[in-house]
């Protein structure tokens, strides 16, 4: 398994994103993307390289916090599809993505990690609106991990 | 949310993969795919969309196959990383990707649904002595989710 130590890695560092919500195991952040609003990860605070490496209720608590993540943005952002992934090829940290995603966004069908299908800046028909959902899913998201 | 039917959709037609496992609520296929040997799939039986569209009990159960899958994967093929994503844009009817990754595979250290960075059919190092080992990988997988 991957060696990168705590000292390389860039999620042991000093955390330089907005982070909504941390405990014990994991923080919650703010994904600064302008192609997807309401982008969000999810990222164990220790540094493991899987999920496997988590005890059982370490995972089903990063879970739990992933579905919570997904459901404040089904019901506040109205999204085509979520897309969850835990990849961390570059970054051998555990950290889930949690990706609204609508027809029409620039890599729609397509994974967001596949070839852009229109340029970068284009506006998108879906994207009017939505950064004034984002408080909202803020504020949903926030009130769910708090009473959780 | 999405809405095609179960009629339209791949998911819920005749299987043509190979199982591995099936129980009430889930499926576990071999994916065919060349360059990723080991490449597993974790497929909810009904037609739902998202993962919220199940209940936590089931979402846990879905869940603890993924990490079974990811185990047996890391117990028996020596993967650089695991990979573990629910997409779903093209067929929204839940289904978990679980893909060993090595370095040198064909997207590495990208995710799988980027371009690729070697032509089709070129031989990958990682990819030497691997084949043989699916056997045990498939064993080891059973076992577990038949004791679990």
């Amino acid at each position: 398994m991957t060696s990168v130590s705590g000292n390389e890695c860039p999620l042991c560092r000093a955390e330089t994103a907005t982070v909504l919500f941390r405990d014990s195991l994991l923080r919650v952040i703010e994904v600064d993307d302008a192609d997807y609003p309401g982008f969000t990860r999810v990222i164990v605070n220790r540094h493991v390289a899987e999920m496997t490496d988590l005890s059982a209720a370490e995972r089903q608590r990063v879970m739990d916090v992933v579905w919570l993540v997904e459901q404040a943005q089904r019901a506040t952002l109205d999204p085509d599809k979520i897309n969850v992934a835990s990849l961390g090829n570059m970054v051998p940290h555990v950290h889930w993505h949690v990706i609204p995603r609508w027809r029409g966004d620039r890599h729609f069908p397509d994974a967001i990690w596949a070839a852009p299908k229109s340029p970068a800046g284009a506006t998108a028909s879906h994207l009017e609106g939505l950064r004034e959902r984002l408080t909202p899913y803020r504020m949903h998201l926030l009130a769910s991990l708090e009473s959780a």
